[in-house]
């Protein structure tokens, strides 16, 4: 695998980095194709980034719209207007948000002289603490992949919550990550995830570091739990509201009916700055509508109407446990969570 | 739309019907792109067809076989030898093997001079019988549609049990097509199907009589009955065990769940043919693994291992009522229909 010199800090594979005035991004939307890569080097381009799914999964995105205030600072453009520029460039997930209030706060607080520099300086923060945590999530998950009996433990998951995902090790995978370093056998199902096919980036990521792994149709889940081919259930998370409830991409409340009904273990991993306090329930959270293009030529090509919701919610009763950089929590454990 | 003189029989869309020394059959690989004919000939060319599914859905799949028994006969190959020629195409409608079953046992009892005459006929009986049950199915399921409160009347399908699916009405769209008739307005969701995308099958037969639908992810089932978008489901069905378990295409299972989950009706339609009273219970259904390459493309390019399962089984509690042509059925219910 080639990615570039940019994209390893500090041996880690990360999918954002500096390179001199860029910030440097993995274009997704050309993954697993091609490995190509994108200097993003005003607010515009950093918000299009966001918005046509070059970067994505949430942590991600928080990380990308944080470098995005930096770039636009130095730009001229005053904080308040970059900041509204990203923040609408994608509406569920939480950590977009919760990135540009963090910079707005500490801007807010900085001498106007050093804004520029204390941008960058909190943008880097931001991405370097979200691979410090989930390093942390895989430490935490990695202990439920071991505890199964089974050998390989059987994994499913859903949509891209892996490195690329995130700024480095992910969410989701970061637990099968840690177990198969800890020399665990694990297998992956792989859910392709329409319309967009993010289990293909899934795939790829595994394929890099050789974890087995098969990819579905979204359509098997049901089938495989009811043969008793999967032993745990773990996904990511785009926002996760005060009680638990969880928005995550579209599919994922199928898998977690279908793993509650076969008595399967359903865990959701994803950092604290997913977690959205203010948000009180899964029907407070916004869902992304997004273009009927997504479904590729095949159905454009037929005129068909279209829907396409990007996310669902999770309740929080169907929800074994949430991996965090602090633990593995209950959602009613969700209030003792450290800010 | 352009169907041909072919498969206009009794003013009727058909998918299969004789032309001279031919069955023709709408090459159904091609929809929606293209509306083209293939003329079957000889046992291999009926076998392909049902194979790599140019003629597809149980009723369908059942009406082929018997006319591949006609032209083999006609070809002089031995009855049995045309029977698992075609029992061995795929392994999961039980109307394959229930027709292959009828043809035989009417040809058995049949004096050899006359039996390729009495296959010619008994193959066009079959395919007369599923249009009139089909036509009865719609009688029979319209009025659950139009005892729903809420206009347009939401229902949601999966794959495509249209005309289709049949030779001609459809199974779990035939009542959708009576209550249009009959004044009622409807909006189907129709799921995209992965992998093979049946569901622009469907939305390309729903646009030819100009019934609202919208195409969905597969994975969007869920958030769309959690939100109160719909109404029932109606799916067809490939085999049903004499308890009611229900073998469709996959991904039936995932929205059967849901479906529970909000208390939205599951309704299963389906000819009689489509039970199979010699098997007691889904787990006795054989599940058809189908080739890698249906997922396309982008996928094969990815080199990823991908496993194929063509259905799955959705037990009986999960279903609300089967549709029959004699009738609406509970589980308990179907030890009383007559065969």
């Amino acid at each position: 695998m080639f990615l570039g010199h940019y994209l390893v800090v500090n041996n880690s594979l990360r999918t954002i980095a500096e390179d001199g005035d860029a910030v440097v991004i993995l274009d997704q939307t050309r993954l697993p194709k091609q490995t190509a890569f994108v200097h993003l080097l005003n607010l515009e381009q950093a918000a299009h980034a966001i918005r046509v799914m070059q970067v994505r999964g949430a942590p991600l995105i928080g990380a990308t719209a944080a470098y995005g205030v930096a770039l636009a600072l130095r730009e001229g453009i005053p904080l308040e207007q970059a900041i509204d520029v990203l923040a609408a460039t994608r509406p569920t997930a939480v950590n977009l948000r919760w990135a540009l209030e963090r910079m707005r706060r500490v801007l807010e607080k900085s001498a106007v002289a050093t804004r520029r520099d204390v941008a960058w300086q909190e943008a880097r923060t931001i991405a370097s603490e979200d691979e410090e945590a989930n390093a942390a999530i895989g430490r935490h998950g990695s202990p439920l992949l071991q505890a199964v009996q089974r050998r390989p433990v059987q994994v499913m998951t859903h949509c891209n919550a892996g490195w690329l995902a995130t700024v480095a090790h992910g969410t989701a995978i970061a637990p099968i990550y840690a177990a198969h370093e800890a020399g665990v056998d694990v297998h992956v199902w792989v859910s392709e995830t329409r319309p967009r096919d993010q289990g293909l980036l899934t795939a790829w990521e595994l394929a890099q570091v050789d974890i087995p792994h098969t990819l579905i149709a979204d359509n098997a889940a049901g089938l495989l739990m009811m043969q008793g081919k999967v032993d745990l259930v773990i996904v990511g998370a785009d926002r996760i509201a005060a009680n638990g409830d969880t928005a995550n991409k579209v599919g994922t409340y199928l898998k977690a009916l279908a793993a509650r009904e076969h008595g399967i273990p359903f865990y959701v991993a994803a950092p604290v700055s997913t977690i959205d306090f203010a948000c009180p329930k899964g029907a407070d959270i916004p869902i992304e509508e997004r273009d009927a293009a997504e479904f590729g030529e095949k159905v454009s090509r037929c005129g068909t109407p279209v829907a396409n919701p990007a996310f669902d919610v999770t309740p929080a009763a169907l929800v074994s446990g949430i991996i965090t950089e602090q633990g593995v929590f209950s959602a009613a454990g969700l209030s003792t969570i450290k800010r």
